[in-house]
């Protein structure tokens, strides 16, 4: 498997639209494929991190997991509202016809003003004039799809194994109404308007089939998967992703992230996702050194206790036996590795006029069992927990990418022939 | 006065702190001026939509205003928590030194790792390494900070008459808890981390003297003041702040922005803040003709009904007697003119699964009574609204800009001579 670098131009939503004036019906033009990205090969790709321009939504993978973490996030969480199995499967294969278009920077259908006056239009139009912003729309199936759905859908036996439920950890304080979900859509852009736009198109044209049980928008990037990147800090001051999975190397990817079986999620991966509030303003009164053992780096450079450079090695016996980094790092967890890819979140203020604030937390990982799990596990004892609390909890299967115009998302699963 | 365009070099939050290494006590750099923003003038000034840069914060009249809009919003409504005269003075004072810091792309105090390890640090560095980001924050004071503690602050006698409580207006389904606010601080800027470290950093330095009530994060500008730049779109998908002031129309911002009077508030202006709901779902389901219909222009171009360009001057009676842009041009009132710097917002789904979503409409003006209130009186048949439910509202005085780094927000209004 190979790593290009590999960006397309950045066409705008509205020059693309705007060709043929507002009667254009947009069928053709994006069919014909005038910003061809999609790929003949089965390789990944790593498209450069320019803001404006376009990730390739066909691959091997899907795209939104070793992409080069984006801006800003869009994550909504569907109840399934149908048990017609036909009904679920014509809209995922609308779905995954809009997010190619979306992706591109393109409007969905015939446009938010192409189609008929009598008509609502087929797009929003929000994003009219846009950038594709380096969208990347990124599905994923959670245990009660399976659970719920399984007879109705003909998929109760392909469950995969490594998607568990996850158990309830010591401080874990969930709200089920920001927890769970039948299936997932994580949108990751450059651009707010981008990301938002494609999570409520996706849901209207799901309409009477799917609906949303909860969403989180995230404005700042937590994580970085691009090694030579300037690192993004949490809202805890600190900077966050440094020892992360780097989207560029791939034999650790083919370790730690991309599953293996059954064999319709081979090249997919699971997702855990977590609302983490963190106590703002009991953090914002705790002295700096307080803060440094927490982390077990220091706050400027975000070097390990002891060393000089941000990306020098952790010594993990340096650090308080309580330091998060010391807790979370492989060398403690028998290896286990995930790629994190969370957003920091604020979503206004409590009744008490506290910042409801914290770390929006996204992982990618092989196995559920063998990544977040044992972690969060070992994370019991760590002295950050007086800062944050887990409020929401998730969890879903990500298929493997759409290979061509031809695919969509979860063909694997509906039309497998083993389990 | 002129308006010349002028925006500072973009240094880096980082760079400025690592000078001399974390040890450095920082506030002789920022007083030394290495970035000097400060006017000389009293003369306002447009700075060019370069997103990195830095927006001078003293002026005539405080930036956020006419300044050209960022894309992202925070905004925060306080109440105060003491009647200790010299302590909300003392406040002010702070909050004005911290925010010409943040405004030039500086930490507060002795930065985010500059201090002594014992002590919470002064900044919360979130924002470290990020650029200025064209951050404006702008101060205005509530109806009610004269009327609760106006005996106490000595300022019961200085409350503006243009400073009215907004009369009920039909439709109107206000939430409380989203609503008033003795103070208000509106962050803008083109990064959302670096707004939402401004608001939590004042938010910090205020405590014990003052807590949010409530607060707003907008993720796109629906408003633009800049003439020539393509026009943003708001949620329903339409281009919104076509016909606005532009920041740059010197004799319209007199005519219709700056306040006149009283004197502390000559220079100053009126904020009036909607937080107003969108019916997405009931929105989307709507013909393209009623659309275009309920707003008078159409949805692809923005042209006025009857005209080709969105800039052609609209002719209102070829529109629907019920349109938006009919009942909200000046011609249909009396020559009423607002200035709109409105955000689009998504604070999730609500209980019914249903887009939280709408326009957090912000509009200054130099009189209330002449500016908000007339034109929302006249929307009371407008056929939008149908589609929206205002839900929150507040309204503030804007004091002044801040004058050089010896003057401090509100300065005028507590040192006063006359009434
Ligand atoms: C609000 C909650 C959290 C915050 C603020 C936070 C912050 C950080 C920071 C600042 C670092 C050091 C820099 C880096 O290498 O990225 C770090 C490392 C790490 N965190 Fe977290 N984290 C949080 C929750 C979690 C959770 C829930 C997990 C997984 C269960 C996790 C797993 C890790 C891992 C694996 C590392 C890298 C350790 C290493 O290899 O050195 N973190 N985190
Ligand atoms: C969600 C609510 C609203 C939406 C979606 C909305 C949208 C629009 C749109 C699309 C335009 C036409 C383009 C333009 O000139 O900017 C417009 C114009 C305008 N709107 Fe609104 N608006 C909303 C609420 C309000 C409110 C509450 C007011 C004031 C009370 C207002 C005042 C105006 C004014 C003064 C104009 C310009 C009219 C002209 O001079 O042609 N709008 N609005």
């Amino acid at each position: 498997m190979t790593d290009e670098t590999a960006t397309s131009p950045a066409p705008s939503r509205r020059s693309l639209l705007a060709v043929g004036g507002a009667g254009l019906a947009l069928g053709a033009a994006a069919a014909g494929g005038a910003v061809a990205l999609t790929r003949d090969g089965g390789d990944d790709m790593q498209p450069a991190a320019e803001s404006g321009g376009a990730v390739p939504f066909h691959g091997a993978h899907q795209a939104g997991i070793a992409t080069p973490v984006q801006d800003r996030l869009h994550f909504a969480a569907f109840d399934v509202k149908t048990d017609d199995r036909e009904a679920f499967v014509q809209l995922l294969k609308d779905w995954t016809k809009a997010a190619a278009l979306m992706t591109e920077g393109r409007a969905v259908g015939e446009g938010a003003y192409g189609g008929l006056a009598e008509a609502p239009p087929d797009d929003t139009g929000e994003a009219l004039g846009l950038k594709p912003s380096r969208l990347t729309l990124t599905i994923g199936f959670g245990p009660s799809l399976f659970d719920t759905y399984g007879k109705a859908f003909g998929i109760a036996d392909a469950r995969p194994e490594a998607l568990v439920e996850l158990p309830k950890f010591p401080g874990d304080n969930l709200d089920k109404a920001r927890s769970g979900g039948d299936l997932c859509v994580q949108a990751c852009a450059d651009d707010p308007q981008v990301a938002v736009h494609a999570i409520r198109n996706l849901a209207r044209i799901g309409f009477g089939k799917v609906a949303i049980r909860w969403s989180q928008l995230g404005f700042g990037k937590t994580s970085s998967t691009t090694p030579d990147a300037q690192t993004p800090r949490n809202l805890m001051g600190f900077k966050d992703g440094t020892r992360n999975i780097a989207g560029t190397e791939t034999d650790r990817l083919a370790q730690h992230v991309w599953a293996d079986g059954p064999s319709w999620m081979a090249g997919g991966s699971y997702l855990v996702a977590r609302r983490i509030r963190m106590n703002i303003e009991t953090w914002d009164r705790t002295s700096l050194q307080e803060q440094e053992d927490v982390f077990g780096r220091d706050k400027g450079e975000g070097a390990p206790v002891g060393k000089a450079k941000e990306r020098d090695e952790p010594f993990l016996k340096a650090m308080k036996p309580t330091a998060h980094v010391r807790l979370a790092h492989p060398d403690a967890n028998h290896g286990a590795t995930i790629l994190r890819r969370g957003y920091s979140f604020t979503d206004g203020t409590d009744g008490l006029g506290r910042l409801d604030a914290g770390l929006f937390f996204l992982a990618y990982m092989k196995d559920v069992r063998k990544g977040f799990i044992p972690v969060q596990r070992n994370l019991a004892t760590d002295a950050l927990n007086e800062y944050i609390q887990h409020v929401g909890s998730a969890v879903f299967a990500v298929p493997p990418g759409v290979r061509d115009g031809k695919d969509w998302w979860g063909r694997g699963l509906f039309e497998r022939k083993d389990g």
